[in-house]
């Protein structure tokens, strides 16, 4: 079991040491050499783990939803929030998040990767849009499909426009007035006036999540936590 | 008057060829070479009007707002709706709207050409914006510099999702669907039940906007179009 908490260990360390070589240098211009040196670990460690550079990205994709885990609340469109939130907080402090979005998005990396992180992205949306439907918290008519495209989408646009303008300063501020903007289309007014939409609470939320990270990863004895959605 | 409508004739073609190669192959690996074969103009011409492929790429995010022209309407927020609406109608059939976007917003592209596209669209939101605040179209408490910022963001993020996961066949769809979410945040319920939001009005508006750009341009007696806003 050591062993294969270690082992566990030095992947995440890889993927860490990828993830801010491809945040800082894009795809393309990223080397497994700079990538080796920057993780410290051996090149037959590195290899074990991560046979070529496509293989670290993928990485790099698949670790982005596992850094993204919060308890479920009983407030589905709370939650909705709260995931954007916390993405948010976390794409400012976390290599992972903002190179995985880079490696979705960037021209010509959906020939390499596929659009997996995307559409996991509208796939967690919907689900959660779906569970708040059924619980009565969306006005009626919306149709859950087409507003967690948007979501996604959306939040997506605002991601880039935060990166491209102030280096992402004031992400969470932005995401926080997109939901404002956006939950008046579905939530009913009594469950929009409670919920809570704000950049401290994304700040909250970034600790929550690492004490929850840290309890899944005690709990699992070394098994790798998986991402609700 | 003849040579200098000749001069302005040969300067578009040449932006556009430039457009169609920068949408295609992305801005690093364009060349000069390849503009000039698809253009059909001279060496000489094409160095004239523009001197390196930095001019050639600052022609095609000049040209980008010169392209998506409609008369002004009554109602603000549906000039603001139109517009998203031709813009997304245009960008699928029109390379020098794609590539502006491309140029403005990929990787590395914002140290070479710096933000003036999307601070731009910021600053053209807002001003309708502001101009349906004053007519009484807007919610109290919106705050016009924030929505247009939201907009613009969100706008593009739903492009881009648009293109990476269907090539864009749905984008007149799904910006139309990008207001209906967008727009009961901000708009007072009587303007609201008004708005002409829909992927046909976009078509209407593609046809509009060619006949507006074709009357401008024979009113300015061989003068180029300046973009409203």
């Amino acid at each position: 079991m050591a062993q294969q908490e270690r082992a566990i260990r030095t992947r995440r360390v890889i993927v860490e040491a990828a993830a801010s070589v491809f945040d800082e240098r894009g795809y393309e211009a990223a080397t497994i050499g700079e990538i080796l040196a920057r993780s410290g670990v051996t090149k037959g460690a590195l290899y074990f783990h991560f046979p070529s550079k496509q293989a670290l990205a993928e990485g790099v994709l698949n670790e982005q939803l596992a850094v993204l885990l919060l308890p479920s609340r009983v407030c589905k469109l709370q939650e909705l929030v709260d995931l954007g939130l916390l993405t948010a907080y976390r794409m400012r402090r976390h290599p992972v998040v903002s190179a995985a979005a880079k490696l979705s998005l960037e021209h010509g990396m959906r020939a390499q990767f596929g659009t997996h992180l995307v559409t996991a992205w509208i796939d967690t949306t919907e689900k959660l849009l779906r569970e708040a439907q059924e619980q009565g918290e969306l006005l009626p008519g919306v149709d859950c499909a087409e507003s967690a495209w948007l979501f996604s989408g959306a939040w997506t646009g605002v991601q880039i426009y935060s990166h491209i303008l102030v280096e992402r300063r004031d992400l969470e501020e932005r995401i926080a007035a997109l939901f404002r903007h956006l939950l008046p289309a579905v939530a009913v007014p009594a469950v929009l006036g409670r919920l809570v939409i704000s950049a401290e609470r994304a700040a909250e939320l970034g600790e929550e999540n690492e004490e929850y990270a840290a309890r899944l990863t005690r709990e699992g004895a070394g098994e790798e936590p998986v991402a609700a959605g």
